[in-house]
């Protein structure tokens, strides 16, 4: 293991980004390729990320009222066809078993893409009366989409995500909640996983199959193209119809109820890595970094070792009885700058350094990996290691996304015209964001799609401004539309 | 929801001991059959148990020091081959994905059904040298079993659990393992589950396809079946040798390591169902309880029930301060009898009831699940409730294990000779366990099976008796094992 982190460099970032992430990913073992076309293998590290997000998400979704439980993998071929547009979007992409205990089943099974029908065909059970709303279930699983093209955690046959699912006796009730969930994932973004995101509603091109209306968090990359992180959907009745959930309202009458379905996946991990790294490696927010500081003893003569492994044990002990998760790097045979870029690379966001003269001082080191060199570097008395790192960690996890955030207003821009639009987006690399005039109409999306590859990420719920003409076509436009290249 | 419990009578525990199950199952809504054949619904009251068991048990499995991991849900088919006798057991049962993205695949995908061959094929990708080792990978996963007779939660095609896959340098520490393991799972059920368990070896008719080894927790159910909780195999090199898997010893020589795997699944939930409840309906231990104490207020007229309701809330408040998971039921038009009936049937530990003369009294009655009737009520002045309710859950939790131990020691029977075995397997129930004399032969074991329907479920580990005869064909036995029905 120790000499891993040299056998193959990190192609540079700006030297090209796929590259980069796909180099980074896998040297700082968050992933990797398995036998199983367009499956990866989550390894421990990019795992423990994912449960420290998967926990606090569950925390938060369960707050709103949700409640968790598990649905079949398999789902009857015939269940995906009841609802017209869910069929048409996600027939193409799906896995199909065949044979089960040896036979050929008689009707195929569909591995789940989406548990829209599923969930619904049970809702159908168990809704009867208004007393039975709303029903607001989540779940975490995997799902299986057979994509084409794949890239590690943003684009995978297999992922694993949640999907929550809510009925609700009133369309207001459930428009209420999609916004809800809407702003779950945003503020969980931002705080948890410092990701700065711009929310808004997608355009009728890019909603999800079945919706009335599609929400979505988008956030730019490193490389200014924009990532969908999360989307929260407003179903309307198109599946309680399909499917026949009907309840008896308090004025005694049977109506179809209201329903939202919402998730967040694995791809979140891809974000974080292409949001905060640099050609170090990863940079982990402390929230959902399993190591948030590693204490690196430095010493040449024996006698010098003892005391500093002393000191670092200590430092260690006093950082765990605070509650930080903290790792002793107490490897033999390699050197301390062997072991700082190890760490820098992947990505553990605090760093402290006890060589035997800072023993002699009472004092450590601490370097952050958000502000590398001697600006991140500052001096503490040793018996004040854990409160300084609380405070420093606190720091960085704000710092992360006000960084992320600068790139991102910085790579945000308002083209007047057509042609500002062009340039924007001409290039192999993403344009970032461009917020602009547009009609509303498909004709002018797929235009600027054909012409530019940018479509339309998202359209602000926020529109305090006065309404203009569109940037492609001129006719009057009531809004403005976040367009980019995207993953 | 309110009328559902008296929709239908849950059948007597004594008259059908499978129907009781069943009713039980689906009426506390811990899960719900499914559309899909062998695959059921695990409902959110039945789901919060998974999630409180598996909580914990990862925490236990970190602390032994194994990192969670995620690996693909297909296996390709050729893989499964590699090993002999684990294609020959579980070849017979898979699921197999033909179809995928609209076209049919090269390869048929299975879909894992443990993932020994998956994890080891990766497992040579990462194992070089013995600084690798030990390597001890958890996942926590679905897998799919094409069972032909299914059972909610204790056979079911789709089902939840861990797997730990470890790899260790030599065949004593993997050994050790195999047995820490054991120590954990038995551990676990005992103190978290409030189910006692026998552990020991498998026969080698019941050992893991692929184990050179397997070791078992079983437990007794409430009408005298064995159920397997949960298993630890000793792997050997079968794996290694397979998927060769290779590393340079401290000596510089090449070896393949030495491996284990283990797993509990959702047939934990059965377990504690079939443990634990009574004709009343489920009887849930506290640490896996979604709701460990219930306050219902009890009022006849509206006075009543400002002031009932006041000191109904004021309870539940110290409750919940105190770290307990506590529910006020408030539900208008239905009675407290009701109430009582309810969530006696959904197995909460603790109820609280207070009416309008507790009120004056400045107290509360509390009512244990465990113990029904007068014998378990007592009263507690009302700013003593949360204390007493965190003593008195774990009173329950120790004494639901009492109950538990004592009804396993009163089945464990020790017939002398052969016909004393027949007659106590004899009838349609379960027979309890039968702790006997045998020889170690197949031929032994598969008459034992063929005429009593008992199999061996443990050679316990410890052996602290004479040698005596074999009580089938009266040749020397080394060992004692137990025998019984089972799941």
């Amino acid at each position: 293991m120790a000499e891993k982190p040299d056998d193959k460099k990190i192609t540079p970032r700006g030297q090209d980004f796929a590259a980069w992430y796909n180099d980074l990913v896998l040297r700082a073992e968050l992933a990797d390729y398995s036998p199983v076309r367009g499956c990866i293998v989550f390894r421990p590290d990019g795992f423990a990320i994912w449960e420290a997000l998967r926990d606090e998400l569950d925390r938060r979704i369960k707050r709103t009222g949700a409640r968790n439980a598990y649905f079949p993998l398999f789902i009857p071929q015939s269940f995906l066809q009841k609802e017209a547009q869910h069929v048409e979007g996600f027939a193409p992409e799906v896995a199909v078993v065949t044979h089960g205990g040896g036979k050929e089943l008689e009707e195929p099974l569909i591995v789940r893409p989406t548990s829209e029908t599923i969930i619904n065909h049970m809702f159908a059970q168990w809704i009867h009366s208004h007393r039975d709303l709303p029903l607001m279930i989540n779940q975490w699983c995997n799902v299986v989409r057979w994509e084409m093209r794949t890239r590690i955690f943003l684009r995978t046959a297999e992922f694993l995500w949640q999907e929550g699912h809510t009925a609700h006796a009133t369309r207001e009730e459930a428009e209420r909640e999609t916004l809800t969930m809407l702003e779950v994932y945003r503020n969980f973004a931002e705080e948890f996983l410092a990701i700065p995101i711009a929310a808004g509603r997608k355009s009728a091109a890019e909603r999800f199959p079945g919706a009335e209306e599609t929400y979505t968090i988008e956030s730019l990359m490193g490389d200014g193209r924009a990532l969908q992180c999360g989307t929260s959907h407003f179903l309307g009745q198109n599946f309680s119809r399909a499917f026949e959930i009907r309840f008896l309202d308090e004025g005694n009458v049977m109506q179809h109820p209201w329903q939202t379905s919402w998730g967040v996946s694995t791809r979140l991990l891809g974000a974080i890595v292409m949001a905060h790294g640099d050609d170090q490696g990863l940079r982990l927010p402390p929230a959902v970094a399993s190591t948030q500081v590693v204490v690196v003893p430095i010493w040449r003569k024996a006698d010098e070792g003892d005391r500093v492994l002393t000191a670092a044990r200590t430092a260690m002990q006093a950082l765990e009885n605070a509650g930080l998760r903290a790792k002793l790097d107490e490897r033999d045979g390699v050197t301390p700058g062997f072991k700082f870029n190890d760490w820098e690379m992947r990505g553990v966001p605090l760093r402290v350094e006890i060589g035997p003269r800072d023993v002699a001082a009472g004092e450590v080191v601490m370097a952050r990996r958000d502000i590398l060199g001697p600006a991140g570097k500052s001096k503490v008395a040793i018996n004040e290691v854990a409160a300084r790192a609380a405070v420093l960690l606190s720091e960085i996890q704000k710092n992360l996304l006000a960084q992320a955030r600068a790139a991102m207003d910085a790579n945000t821009l308002r083209p007047s015209n057509y042609d500002q639009l062009q340039t924007q987006m001409a290039g192999e690399g993403g344009g970032g964001f461009a917020d602009i005039y547009w009609c509303g109409r498909a004709e002018c999306e797929t235009r600027i799609r054909d012409e530019t590859r940018a479509t339309c990420r998202a359209i602000p719920l926020d529109q305090s401004h006065p309404p203009d003409r569109c940037i492609v076509c001129a006719e009057p436009a009531p809004e403005r539309a976040l367009f980019a290249k995207a993953y």
